[in-house]
């Protein structure tokens, strides 16, 4: 680890000794919450900040944990909130903007500058909404241009067709898609751009919560498509803007 | 059971007795060769000759219930084949056709009419062959003709859409496809005819030898699909044949 | 698409421009309300009007597909309603008829010729009901004449013999059962017409939410099957009326 | 254990000493073989011989253990044998009787009364013969008189009916299918007896190696089934053989 | 079927017309309620009386098919019944006996007579008791004496082995257990009489509501071991009073 | 079982009879309660009291179980209590105490010596804490020292080897992780103690419940690793006890 | 389709006749040979050149295709190919190269310019090198720099944080590997590219050919993972080229 | 990691520069054979040598692994040995030792002491005897004494009940079982030694290669079982020699 080595280096030419060494490599990396190590260091080490999974959390904890990366300088997205948690959390953070669609809260005292190439999120129906826009959400929170493709499923051919040239203008696409999960498949025989693929868990009977649309995704007969969890339109969105940020 | 009713009112009118009525609908019924009771009524009943499953029969026991068969005024189709069963088969039945890229044999020394319109078989890539072969054998030896279309995959959109008006003609349209399975999804987006989905248990990892295919193909979004058991080229040729044989 | 090629023609016929043409091609074909494009241009494609999964959408949604496609002259088949949106939509549709073993509703405000032959549903149990009708009111809707067959389970055969010659008079069966599924197998070794097999979910243990009756379905020992979705009564209804349309 | 007590009375009457108790209870119940302990204390425990499953024992292995059984005045059943294991069998055992179709060796130097009643074994086709014979010879063995019923799929419905007035005569019944396995439902309404089913492993696809034909049955709609492991013949004809058994 | 053949005989030797055959076969064999064929026939087809799932059905259906079954002599069993329904059922048969453990009425106007062998029912954990009292229920309802035996699970083996004695003395075993399901194993090694397994669905992790335990018992190492499906109380129950049955 | 034999012993000399030797050892094994037989005998045979599994029990089961233990000079712990089963049971047992994180509930009236070394808990993420809490006072009951070492995931390795020094110190670990599993992979090669691995359901999509975590763990490339079921805290602990325990 | 477009514009100036246009765009699309439509227009298309899968294609019909490819200025890379059809290909392209690790062929008598940027190929064990090579193989063929990592599996942790300054060189990271597949999630917390994860499929009992590895790479804890079909070191490659291929 | 601590100290002393304090570090970890990163480490790390897996590699990768180990005076275990690969390792290391029944090969040229107690390997059947051997072996190998109880299965419960105070006397436990997996349970309530459970994947049908006795054995409703993966010998003999090892 990088600032490992840098305070190795300060600890070789004597300028600290080895306990302080230690002692700052632990207080530089995590600071301890009880319940939770925030992960401080993870910005500068892997280029994003840590995002708040809200689903395990109660809405203290995920205060306490927001209020620790605010106070380090780090904008706070927090996903997977629960209904009962939204109120307490904005009442901490009155600048905090709650997204319904998505179930997730972004808290953004801090500007950022934004790529100037863009994310596609395609979808199939109108079900797959609510992980369509947590995986837009999540693009645009680490500071991407979105745009959105909404019920292009390749039951109706000519609704994706149409879109078609505004999605090839892309640098990456999202490809949300429940049911048997073709989109992907079609798309990418069609675009230039990574697609990454995102199934989700809407349907019924042998769709099994989306293990048979994330199967199906995974055999495609396409090439340039790879595939995050069932409904992880967050995973979608980060993987995005990795890609999207490479220079 | 229509003969049985018919034996019923022999009966009734004092033309046979009660013995007899018994013993005749049993014999018109079923063959019985030791090991299997060959069913000759099945043609009057549901339609279709009975079929010769032969990946569980030895060659001698096809032998025997194709000869019944044909002593019976019937062809006879023997599907899945084994290698080694196809030289002693045909040895007996010197007019029969073996088709070996779908592993079944045709003896049909009765003549038949066929009908006007036919039935498409569409398939995805260069290894669903067998299968799109099985269902189209299967189809001519019921009496339709059959179009094929074959190597039509999704991720090369054109190669279907260049044979949509072809594949428009036919009465009843089998579809053929391994890997995510996408191509009924498609296809029923763009036809009126409708689609019997084949999954084919070509490919690897997730395609769990064709689950994947089945589940997608099952819980596609498109309307119009009905779907027959992996690798089942039979079934769909059957199934299609009896669409196409309606009046 | 025939549409596109008709369009097409009139384009090289220099009635109308290049970018005219483009642009009537989209808006024939859907019309974009935010959250969907309805697909409007389905029922001179495929045959059928589209219809309305109502599972993933709130009432205002639906009001305004709805609305939509009864304004372009459609009939309208909303499947899958949640009991709370029953009646906001029943307020904006006073010619509605809800069908509550069903969970759907019809709104048909336009005549429509009804075939002279008929599908037959046939289901195993009391508890497939709400699955045989789903299916009997699809057909209907789109024009056909049904007759209805209901406990007709393998266990107890005499009741399904009894109904026997009844059932024989349907160009196409659907046959809807839960538990072990037997109940197309046995019914397709009868009959001359095609069998659309629907697994339902109602059971326990071992039958896995209708994956056993699935397998056991797809699986069948008789020929003439060929199945849809668990619990997917639409799509059988669908299907047979895709093939009892056939002229 | 019932022998355990009958020497817990010699030793509280002072016949033997606590020491003398406790190697004659080692010594009656089995013999070490160092790969096997024998349990010849078996058939005075639980009625029946210890049987031999020779699927994962070589050749010497089954021969050392059949000696120690027949001089302990046992008959012996092997099942599951391999094919290079029965020639070093035979040579030991020359009055042994090896039934091929059901890969099983009966040495029966010992002569037993057979039942007055019988078991019927029924099977669904052609394919399920080995197993159904497994069944059948293991009751034989056993002491029972067995009456066979073999190819009465439920897809020709007559060929069951036709056998049902003698079916109906046994005591117990063994039903024996592959594919959807719909035999023992239809059977099960149809008699008296209770109804063994056993689900066999040929089949292709959504057979899935017969656990489809397992679930099924485990998910019959008719009373009066239990159901075996898959392509279990011996445990079968062993529970028939204990309903059988039965004063 | 025997009341079928009967009929035959009446109409061969004239006293009846061929109508009249089949309105008499139709009217014996079941009553239509709409919803439900009532089997009333089931009695002496079969030897045991219709039995009410309750548990896809309404307390309105309940009762009509209550009533229809009480009016022909029959006494009724009403299994998994649900909570709601309770109160309105024993409003109509105030002689009802509610059996809360078991979610099972019992209405029970006719006498019978109690075989003088009996059923042991063995259960290995507190939690299994739901499962165990719905398998002695059926049994007694049926006609037997049923013992019970509960708590024996195997992970304190003396629980089971003190009982042994009194078990043993029962003609048929239903062995009760959830989690790995060892219960009927080491039970099938110490006894004669055939044992039937019930697993049940109560665990959590890897115990994937019982079928874990399922498996376990099918694949058990023990001779003379059938199974039912998971929780079915009753159908072990059932089985066991066909064999209790048998003279 | 030790003290059969013990009672034996004093059988053969004459001290007790035979049948008083049968009411002693059924007298000190277990206590019937009429739903359960309670394993007084366990610690003497086992090491460790008999735990009360709370899932399945109601209050007054609990409650009566919980004394007769008391009553035997045992602690008690009851686990996987239900919320509403608490307070009925506090007012029971005063010096109960309730752990909500971990859902159970320690009375412990009798002292104990505690062993010098420790188990070390080590869970990955904020949402292992339940199941890494029921380990923990799982062994903390039982005699040992406990460390606890929270929110180590492998995703900010750091965390992990920030706490290794202190990690080594314990006898036995504990490796609680949900998602896919990685921590005790990571760990058991970087330690010499052996690793309990404790999967947790807590995730989404892909995780299935901790099944994926389950699998990971059983298919780690490390070696020293043993699995217990999906969020088997409790096993764990007592795992852990028997082998911190071991002199 | 761009293409399409083109040529529309032509047809509308006049330039072509309605008839020729659509001659023109089917001509330039594909070529079919019989049993495949090679599509020649995917490089222009998608950015890349179709790949030849050779797992379910013959020899002869693999050399056709790629004859047809080098006719129309493309390399070819043939992937799982099997043994007997190396040398047939080979003698028909003698500047051919086969990569006995990886099972693949490369022809590549074009030449082409290397990006500046690279690719790392991260892989866990020994066994694992035929998917990483396969992976490498194909980010090479379609002009990438590819550095290797092999062996960095997590149970030993210092050889993967030994290569980490290295691997943070590259610009997208492939990381394979089998087993409990934890390689991903260490590696994706430590660096800022994106990681594309293969599963592989060796290993054995819990590991299920792959699927354990699978599910625990989509499951993963640690951001900035996609994830591709189990041994698709071909697809991995492929995505990484799509990715290191952005400007 | 402890020497990377001793290093880091040395460096800080100023006896060392940065730089060699790197290169120390990554030298005495690992030695790089090209396609493998032997970890020499790990014997000092975490107390056990390294273990060769032998499936995935060739004869020649294997030998050059074992010199490597041999040469840093390590002794070698080699488990899942190919047949093929036995005769070239004997031949390079004379003093190897091939276990044939287990598939391994121990090449030990250094002493060792082993500790006074020991461990007990106990199997259900005859062919669990591969697996049972590879545990001992492994432990052997490890430096621990160990005792075999073989073919001790719970359908004859008094073999496992005869060798019970032999059993007792080891301080852990290894139980091997295939089939239903029920020795650990039932063997768990009888000690006070912690049970390592090892499921085998001999059987048929619901055994599913284990799957079910390792569900089986993780749902134990005994106290003090943990699980290894499906034939994982080495793994338990592993875990048990870390157990025992604790002084």
């Amino acid at each position: 680890m990088k600032s490992l080595e840098h305070i190795l280096e300060q600890l070789s030419l004597g300028k600290i000794s080895s306990d302080e060494a230690a002692q700052h490599i632990r207080a530089m990396q995590s600071k301890t919450l009880g319940h939770t190590q925030v992960d401080i260091d993870r910005l500068s080490r892997t280029g994003c900040p840590e995002v708040i999974y809200g689903a395990g959390k109660s809405a203290s904890q995920i205060i306490e944990i927001a209020e620790t990366l605010v106070e380090h300088q780090q904008n706070v997205l927090i996903t997977r909130i629960k209904e009962e948690s939204v109120i307490p959390i904005l009442e901490n953070f009155p600048q905090a903007n709650y997204v319904k669609t998505a179930s997730l809260i972004r808290i953004e005292p801090y500007e950022r500058t934004f790529k100037e190439t863009s994310i596609a999120v395609v979808s199939a129906g109108t079900s797959d909404q609510a992980v369509a826009e947590e995986a837009a959400h999540t693009a645009e929170f680490l500071g991407n241009k979105v745009t959105r493709f909404y019920d292009c499923g390749v039951a109706g051919l000519h609704r994706l067709i149409n879109k078609l040239p505004e999605i090839r203008e892309a640098r990456v696409i999202i490809a949300v898609a429940g049911m048997e999960g073709a989109l992907p498949s079609v798309l990418a025989g069609l675009v230039k751009a990574p697609v990454i693929a995102v199934p989700t868990s809407v349907g019924y009977g042998t769709h099994f919560g989306g293990i048979t649309t994330l199967l199906a995704m995974l055999t495609s007969c396409a090439n340039g498509i790879s595939v995050v969890n069932i409904d992880n339109g967050f995973g979608a969105g980060f993987n995005a803007h990795l890609i999207n940020n490479l220079s």
